[in-house]
């Protein structure tokens, strides 16, 4: 999926660009331009990583790298009618401009659609993006001035920490463990923090099947983070994609269930319905939101009309909890399969045990570096994303993020035996040699890139 | 269309949020965040004109103020099958994430879609965006410091000014006549900022059918235009989404098509097929092209699977380019009814005789303020854009925007008696107490707004 490493084409042999007598090296490349970007352009390179990724993607790699929902599972005729009635009786309209705020219609089924986790919103408070990432960079564009602090746990979602670096931000981790954040360890930040002199502009969290951790909040947790944020002052950026994906039951409340004035709380069509129409949305107390809607004009002019006219329709004339129930069963089967894979061939590894969502986070046995072994298992025709990606201080060499919601159990399984194997050989190789030198430094993954969505 | 301005709901009485101590007073609201912004939310404000605009959506204003295509011109019948073939058969595709960059198949499509402007481009050049207005944010993400410098005509896109404004930018106008921007003015400012050591990052050029001047740039100042960039060593951002709809046969070559180094092209399908997909694209050098990639991964993840599988499908399947000619016919009899009923009814103004595009700019008798006059028209049940939406330095208060896009011929015409009544009156007003005091100082619009699009 991923167009990395770009390839040559005409342009590059173009010889006015041979001629530029102003160009700089970039790369093996002459750029002229390299001398005039912005300096937050500075941070923006493509790393090796993604170049293996447009390996992984081949189809003899078992892929449990990308966070792509499994779309064979949707009711494709009944939604070609839907769209096909959609454009040739409101084609006029649904392809039309529409409002920066995004469509009250939908906005209305979105407070619906947040319902089941206690949040009550009014139409008003939502503002639909272009997808949850494009709300991601837009809370940051209203909030963060280079050097601001962004709190976010470690690990934390690649494309949000692409997101905060892209506005030079600091993000301090907070650690999470298998109820989620710590909230001690959230005071303590904000703390030594304060007592820096730092300005901590907000948190940045995934409460709920947590990517690349799997783990979920606990209830008392959410009460404590709120209570925190409460006494600094605190804006909670709540990331919430996963909820109505749980395994076990009904969600957790929603933080912005509990607190309408501390949280941004931001939601996704991407992986209970599809994500190839880019429409997610932001709930926000009213002066934010306003914020909000003319920085997503300013960026978009306003978000796609058919995707969200279709989307509206789709909640409307099909059981979209039916179908969220059958993404769900089709998930836990394949979670149950990486899990008892994991159990049965890599003893040396421990890892979480998600209940809903589409990650679990393995632990590698001490010593090996996950980034180091990463060439070797696309080699071994299994893919996975390095720990690394996950942290904004170069660490989280020992972990790796693997996927169950794309592949079929019995890939999955494969999968997991190839990397048992590539880990098995590492081992040896690292009790025969010693341990890779770890290789702290900058983040692995510089863009989050769809194919780490 | 628009939101503005927003109405109250419930969050507005949430107990906790009237408890704030913390608050600020923004307007009449307490926002708690108001200290915690970044200095670029500063300037983000919703205008008195938008509130307006709400009122001119009204069915008995005739609307000369929209940019929106005339959309029940399309196929839609056409447009439904194609759609539900696409969703039917290819679905799991569609809806999926896709490549930061875009589809390949749509990229090699927008490659000849430029090709009637000599515009020799390889796919890999072209990044397909979110609208043209996401690539003005992403060129500005990638360039922009604050502080830093960016030409543009004056008058120039209001959208395009927001996005400049967002990114902490200072805009310097370059004036433009009937022959689009003035090269010996252009060289002129770029000698001047030199030596007052501004740091000029690029032109901002609308060469063909100018938003809002309704002026081309004629073909021997393109040649002037890119003599001076290389000397001077600028890049040229050239929006350009309306080189397909001009009246009067081919169009002129793009500046891209004689200077790909310099020049960065943006180009759209809202105006010659529909914007409610959102899919615009630009065509830059390669390295620029990698960081806006990369940009865009963070700012979306990707563009819409969706609209770029739908919009490839309708390129390859359909008489594209014979829609555009159904268009291009239907916005030249308006444009000529527009002209007509401004020759009989507003002998005191004059204006520009666009030759394709969507826009007439006019200019009001001495002593006329289009602000100021704008709620009397509105009033008077007709809307414009007041030209200081398109100025960056407060100026421009002669002037007016008229689209004749979007109303029938006969609505035109009735706009424009409307219009000129409102201009008798106001001469009158001025005739007898003097002119309206010219009212400088902040622009006049501060974000795009769909309505402006």
């Amino acid at each position: 999926m991923s167009q990395y490493p770009p390839t040559p084409s005409p342009g590059d042999a173009h010889p006015a660009s041979a001629a530029a007598g102003a160009g700089a090296a970039a790369g093996s490349r002459l750029d002229r331009w390299v001398g005039t970007y912005a300096r937050r352009t500075a941070s923006m390179t493509a790393s090796e990583i993604r170049a293996l990724f447009a390996v992984a993607n081949r189809p003899e790699v078992v892929s449990l790298a990308g966070g792509m929902p499994y779309l064979p599972a949707l009711p494709l005729d009944a939604l070609a009618d839907l769209t096909a009635r959609l454009v040739a009786e409101k084609g006029a309209v649904a392809l039309q401009y529409g409002s920066g705020q995004g469509e009250e219609r939908l906005r209305e089924q979105i407070v619906e659609v947040m319902r089941p986790q206690g949040i009550e919103a009014h139409p008003d408070d939502v503002v639909v993006t272009t997808g949850s990432q494009q709300a991601l960079d837009l809370v940051s564009r209203v909030f963060l001035d280079p050097g601001d602090v962004v709190l976010a746990e470690a690990p934390s979602y690649v494309g949000a920490l692409g997101v905060f670096r892209s506005y030079q931000a600091q993000v301090e981790h907070v650690p999470l463990d298998h109820d989620g954040l710590q909230p001690a360890a959230l005071e303590e930040a904000l703390t030594r923090l304060a007592r820096a002199g730092k300005r901590v502009k907000f948190l940045y969290t995934v409460p709920n099947h947590h990517n690349p951790a799997g783990v979920t909040l606990s209830l008392g947790r959410r009460h404590e983070v709120l209570a925190i944020a409460r006494r600094h002052g605190l804006l909670v950026l709540e990331d919430d994609p996963y909820a109505l994906l749980g395994f076990d039951g009904d969600p957790l409340p929603a933080l912005r269930s509990m607190d309408a004035d501390h949280v941004v709380h931001l939601g996704s069509f991407s992986k209970t319905f599809a994500p190839g129409y880019r429409v997610g949305w932001a709930v926000a107390p009213h002066a934010v939101r306003d914020k909000l809607v003319l920085a997503s004009e300013s960026a978009i002019l306003c978000p796609t009309s058919f995707g969200q006219f279709a989307i509206a329709e789709y909640l409307s004339c099909h059981d979209w909890l039916g179908q969220v129930k059958v993404f769900r069963e089709l998930y836990r089967e394949r979670r149950d399969a990486l899990l008892a894979a994991l159990s049965a061939h890599l003893p040396h590894a421990t890892w979480t045990h998600p209940r809903g969502g589409f990650y679990v986070w393995l632990t590698l046995p001490e010593g090996l570096d996950s980034g180091a072994m990463l060439p070797r298992a696309v080699t071994g025709r299994v893919a996975y994303v390095p720990g690394r990606a996950f942290y904004a201080d170069g660490t989280g060499q020992r972990f790796l993020r693997l996927s169950y919601c794309f592949p079929t159990a019995e890939r999955i399984t494969e999968g997991v035996r190839r990397l048992a194997g590539v880990v098995r050989d590492e081992l040896e190789v690292v009790q025969m040699f010693g341990p890779t030198a770890p290789r702290a430094g900058r983040p692995a993954v510089d863009g989050p890139g769809p194919e780490l969505a």
